[in-house]
C-alpha cells in the first residue's frame, strides 16, 4: 500500500495493519517517506485516534528503532519515574533522592525543556561542574554505589520517537493520547528499568486537559507495560497551578534542597512524598502504608537530602557555586482579594521570556533567572503586596505585562 | 499567531480568521511555511471542514496569488464549463463545440490527466500538430473568430492553488469538499468567464462519493460565484460507470467526432446535450426549453461537428493523422449474465496501465492505446462474448487481470 493510501485509510477511520504502520514509520526512519506525508498521517492519527493493536505496534517500532539499556548488572530492583511534564515540576529530583535513600535503584534519563515547560537536565546543569553525559558503565556503577544516577536522554534509545516528536512539536500534533502514550512508554521500556511510576499531569499547565484523558492514557500505558513485562503504576495529579514556589533552573535546585531538608510543606511536597511512596512500594515490595512511613522518615532523618548531595557530588556538581541572578524585580499586586487561581502556562512563558528556557532548540539558557512566587492559591492579597519576585538578567529589566492578571481573584 | 497555533486552532475545530489563513497560505506561497506544516493543516481542514467565511477567504487568497485573465475584448457572453473529472469524461469537447456553434463564447482552460482520470489536454494532443499553448492574444482572437478555444491551464492563474493541489495529491488530503470547491472556483474565477456551468460528478469513479456531498459542493460553488458576480449553474451527474464507450486519448477524440456527427445515442450523449443546453441558456439568456431545442438542431444540422473541426484546425491540429494503436486484444467474458455494474475506477487504472495516462508527472503518454467497451450496463452477456477491446502498445501484450471481474452481473 502506498503512503497516500495509508494516510487515506487513517483519515477515513480505518485501522492500520502492522504492515501499514511499518511501511509508514520505518519508511520515515529510512528517509523514504517525506516529512509532509508523515505530518499529514500524524494529524489524521491525532483526530481519529488509534486502536490498542495500533498502539502496541507503534510502540514496538519505536523501541526497535534503537538500543535498549541493559540494567541487569544493577544490584537491586530498578524503578523509573516519569512525569508528563509541566511548569515548575521538580518532583523527579525530590522523589528519586528519597527512593534511592531507601534502597531503591533509580536509573533516570531526563530531557531538556522546550517551550514553557522546564527540563530536569537544564535544572541540574545550573550546578557548576554537573556532568549529564555519564557513560553506560559510569551510569551503572553510580547506580550500584549511590543508587541514583541521572543522565540526558541518549540519542540511541527510541531514536525514531525522538524524530517523530520533533515533527509533532512543529505540526500541531502533540496533543494525542495514543501518540503521547506510545512516546513515553517506548522510551521508558528502552531505558531498561523493571518497574515504572508515572505521574500523569492534568490541567491548564499540562499536555492533558481533562481527568478523562488522564485516566485513558494511564490505562493505555499500563497495558503497554504489561506487554513488556513491566509493572507500571500511575498517579494522576493536577497542574492547574505551578508546582512549588520557584520557576527557573537554579531557583528550583534550591527549592529541591529546601524540601529535602524538610523546610517546606505544600502541595509539591505532598505530591513528591506520594510518588516516592509508590516507587518504594514497587521497589521494595512492601505495602503503601509502610512505604509512606519510610518516606517520611527519610526526609526527617536527612537521609534523602544526603542522597541528593551524594548524587550531585558523584556527577561532579559543586553546589557551593550555584548562583541565582542578583537582579530582582518585585511584582506588586494592583488588585485586592483572595487568590483562587493562577495561570501556570503564563508563568511558564514568563520564565521563558526572562531567559530561563528555550524558544528554539539552539537557544542558550540563563540558569540564574526565574520567578519566586510569594503569593499562591488560598492567599489573601492587598493592593501593594508583592505577588512574586522576578530574577532577571540585568538591572533595569522592564516588566511589560500585567503579572497581576496571571492570578484569578475572588 | 504561529503556524503551530493556527494548526492547533483548526485541529480543535475553531474558525480561522482571515489573518490566520493569510499567515498560513501566503507564508507557504512565500516559502516560509514548510510542506510538513501545510500538510498537517490541510489534514485538519479535511477532517474538521471550513466555514463559509474561511472558504471565501481562501478562494480569494488563491485568486490573488496570480493573474486574472481579461476577457473584456471577447465579443459576446463568455461561458466556461468545468467537470469535477472522471473516467472517460470527454464532455468538454462535445458541449463546447455545441455551445460555440450556437453563438456562445467558450474560453476553455483544461488540465492534464493524473492517476486514473484523463485530461482534455492529453486527448487533444493525440491529434498531430494540435497546439495547446496559444498566447493570450491568440486565445482571444480565436474566441472572436471561432467562438471556442482551448488551452492548457497556465501557471499564472491561481498558482498557489496548483502548489497546494500538488501537496494534497501526495498527502491524502484530496477528498475535502471545502478544498475542492475552493480549488475549482479560484481557477474558474481567475480564468475570466462571466458565467460558469459546473458538472459535479458523483460515484465510484469520481472524487465525490455521495449525492449529499455533491449537493453541498454545488451550493458552496454557487455562493463563491455570487461573491465575484459570476452566474454559476451546476448539474449533478453520475460517474459509477465510465462515460461513453471509449477510454484512451485518440479513441476518445474519435468518439467525440461520432457523437457530434449524431451517430451515437447513450448516456454520455444525453449528459452532453443537457450540459450544453445549460451553457446556451446562460450565454444567450433564453429559456432552458429553447436552449435544448437549439442544441438538438446544432447536432442534427452538423453545425456542432463543423465547429469542432474549425477549432481543431484553428489550433493547428490535423485530424487526418489521428491514429489509434493497430494492436488489439479482445477481452472475452468468462461469465454469463445481465450487466448491472461496471467499476469505472478499475477501467481508468487499466487504461493507465496500458500507457494512456501518467503515474507521475514526468511520464510520457501513448495517445493510441485505450479501451473500447463492447458491453455496458443493461447488456446481456454470454460466456465467450467480447466484453471490450484493448488497444495495446505492441503485439503480444499479456492481460494479467480478470477483466470480467470489473463488471457486476445479475
Amino acid at each position: 500500500m502506498s503512503m497516500v493510501d495509508i494516510i487515506n485509510k487513517k483519515r477515513l477511520g480505518r485501522e492500520l495493519s502492522d504492515h501499514d504502520l511499518e511501511e509508514a514509520f520505518l519508511g520515515y526512519d529510512r528517509g523514504e517517506i517525506p516529512d509532509y506525508q508523515m505530518s499529514s498521517l500524524l494529524m489524521a492519527i491525532c483526530m481519529n485516534g488509534m486502536t490498542e493493536e495500533e498502539i502496541f505496534t507503534l510502540t514496538d517500532i519505536f523501541i526497535n528503532s534503537g538500543d535498549q539499556l541493559d540494567l541487569s548488572h544493577v544490584h537491586g530492583v530498578t524503578v523509573d519515574k516519569h512525569s508528563t511534564g509541566g511548569v515548575g515540576d521538580k518532583t523527579t529530583l525530590i522523589v528519586a533522592s528519597i527512593a534511592a535513600s531507601l534502597g531503591v535503584k533509580v536509573p533516570k534519563m531526563s530531557g531538556r525543556g522546550l517551550g514553557h515547560t522546564g527540563g530536569t537536565i537544564d535544572k541540574l546543569e545550573s550546578i557548576p561542574g554537573f556532568r549529564i553525559d555519564l557513560s553506560e558503565e559510569e551510569f551503572i556503577h553510580q547506580l550500584n554505589t549511590v543508587g541514583f544516577a541521572i543522565i540526558s536522554q541518549t540519542a540511541h534509545l527510541a531514536p525514531l520517537d525522538k524524530k517523530i516528536y520533533a515533527l509533532r512539536d512543529v505540526t500541531g500534533t502533540v496533543e494525542s493520547i495514543p501518540l503521547i502514550a506510545t512516546s513515553i512508554m517506548s522510551k521508558k521500556i528502552a531505558a531498561g528499568a523493571e518497574k515504572i511510576v508515572l505521574d500523569v499531569k492534568v490541567g491548564n499547565g499540562a499536555l492533558l486537559k481533562t481527568q478523562e484523558e488522564a485516566i485513558e492514557i494511564s490505562r493505555l500505558m499500563k497495558k503497554i507495560g504489561e506487554k513488556y513485562n513491566r509493572e507500571v503504576e500511575t498517579m494522576i495529579t493536577y497542574m492547574d497551578i505551578p508546582l512549588g514556589t520557584c520557576i527557573g533552573n537554579a531557583l528550583e535546585i534550591l527549592e529541591v534542597m529546601k524540601i529535602l531538608s524538610n523546610e517546606e510543606n505544600n502541595y509539591l511536597v505532598a505530591l513528591s512524598k506520594a510518588l516516592a511512596a509508590k516507587m518504594v512500594q514497587l521497589g521494595l515490595g512492601i505495602s503503601i502504608e509502610e512505604a509512606s512511613s519510610r518516606v517520611e522518615e527519610s526526609i526527617t532523618s536527612g537521609r534523602a537530602y544526603q542522597k541528593f548531595l551524594e548524587m550531585v557530588d558523584a556527577q561532579g556538581g559543586d553546589l557551593s557555586k550555584l548562583r541565582v541572578s542578583e537582579h530582582t524585580v518585585d511584582i506588586i499586586s494592583n488588585k485586592k482579594g483572595h487568590i483562587i487561581g493562577m495561570d501556570a502556562y503564563k508563568f511558564g512563558k514568563l520564565s521563558l521570556d526572562l531567559g530561563g528556557g528555550r524558544k528554539t532548540k539552539e537557544d542558550k539558557i540563563d540558569p540564574g533567572v526565574g520567578i519566586m512566587l510569594k503569593k499562591k492559591i488560598g492567599d489573601d492579597v492587598e493592593i501593594g503586596d508583592v505577588l512574586c519576585t522576578l530574577y532577571v538578567k540585568e538591572e533595569g529589566y522592564k516588566v511589560e505585562e500585567d503579572i497581576t492578571s496571571y492570578y484569578t481573584f475572588q
